[in-house]
């Protein structure tokens, strides 16, 4: 999970996401709408029965007071919650697990705050059924044949491995950019990224407000999108201004067609 | 405001209510349902460039915890957070402004709980229109004929106030008394309450369960409302194991007949 403001549990509760799904929360900053949701999932998480370590990643400031929360407020979890303090200055991986990286994105606002880079590790072919039928290959020897070992039958032949397999699916990429002033430079740590998303707070009629409050415009989300060679860009994080974001997709749109708004409880598949 | 859990901003925007109107919040105690919305909605009021000192009224250990919490949050508020520490063991005033007192009632939960007595102070009478226009008693004078001064006609003749005025409204009267174990003498703290809030987190099926985690079975919230001679029941705090809360209301009613359910964004008036 990639922050955690006021509502979140409920927010989660109406996407149908399984709570135990939840391994790690990775928070950008320290500001309400990105963080006060925490102390109460952490809460609910322990009326429901967890048992699993639940690891926050979050700037240093926040540990002692999520643990002052804790202890005033979380008496008897069952669970354990793990603080990571992250340096929001850097670009480091802060997370690894079997399919995954999680690296900090070094951004510039009022606070400080970092993005997120989550990136796939790259996966096995996928085995050709029915060579594995022609040649009878035991299931015994399946990820020998995934991990790249050729064939060879009864009589010696050799069936090289590319007959046996099709390549894997290419290894996928999001990058979660909020909250930022516009970073000429942010692109070259997000190139390739399949799936970015990155606040718009403003349209372009703000844009030195969007410097002031160090926040972005849609036009300026978009042209990260265009630099860093992304497949697709979301925009989020809209201000209250806006009665629709219409306005702010457009702009982006003009330099970034592969654009969309966020929504709440939507979903979007990293392609 | 009674109570602030996770979310009361976004159901306090829903219910169109004012967000200037609030002066004062009440804090029960210290479960996190009844009160993790209050940073949110504190940083809130201050982006909405509130002025008004918001008083925050709940037991003594909530003020160090809110005080971390703004000193990392809500920098620069433009307002001012004044904390009250309330001893949830004794029955005292705590608030009064120009038209009411607001009193604490001890209850009995797993951590120092008490409810909240609002008891509206006693109204002027109502001037009678036609009197006044038929005696053309100047707009000068009517604020003392609230105040119970006859008057004197130029003949000098006495009109007595009670033919002046018709009898001021009653003053209202309305308790919240969550979270709770059912307890027998509470009645006599509320007597004569036009509205009791009373949990009823189980039906009588689970009334052992109640009393292990300090909590009451609508039987016993209605129990108390008609000891109280109360004018009508809400009930509310239901276990997330109901489907529906007809079970409980019904076991209420068949002790105290004007019982209702409590739901989401409700109004109720108190008569």
């Amino acid at each position: 999970m990639i922050d955690c403001g006021e509502g979140t549990q409920l927010q989660l509760r109406r996407s149908h996401v399984s709570f135990t799904r939840i391994q790690a929360v990775f928070i950008s900053h320290l500001h309400g709408d990105h963080c006060f949701g925490l102390i109460g999932m952490i809460s609910t998480f322990g009326m429901l029965g967890r048992t699993a370590t639940l690891h926050v990643y979050a700037p240093k400031e926040f540990e002692m007071m999520l643990d002052e929360q804790m202890k005033l407020f979380c008496n008897g979890l069952d669970y354990k919650v793990e603080f990571h303090a992250i340096d929001t200055t850097k670009k480091q991986v802060i997370f690894e697990d079997r399919s995954l990286f999680v690296e900090t994105i070094p951004l510039e606002h009022r606070v400080p705050c970092c993005g997120f880079l989550f990136r796939e590790k790259p996966t096995l072919p996928h085995i050709r059924r029915q060579m594995i039928d022609y040649y009878q290959i035991p299931i015994s020897h399946i990820m020998r044949i995934k991990q790249g070992e050729d064939w060879v039958t009864e009589d010696g032949e050799v069936i090289p491995n590319s007959r046996l397999v099709s390549p894997a699916d290419p290894a996928r990429c999001y990058a979660y950019c909020s909250d930022t002033r516009y970073m000429p430079q942010l692109h070259k740590m997000i190139d390739g990224v399949n799936l970015l998303y990155h606040e718009s707070t403003y349209d372009t009629s703000c844009e030195s407000r969007a410097k002031l409050y160090y926040h972005s415009t849609g036009e300026q989300a978009a042209t990260v999108a265009r630099d860093a060679h992304a497949g697709q860009l979301l925009l989020g994080h809209f201000s209250a201004r806006y009665e629709n974001e219409t306005g702010i997709l457009q702009e982006a749109k003009a330099i970034f067609p592969n654009t969309s708004l966020a929504n709440e409880n939507m979903t979007v598949d990293v392609k």
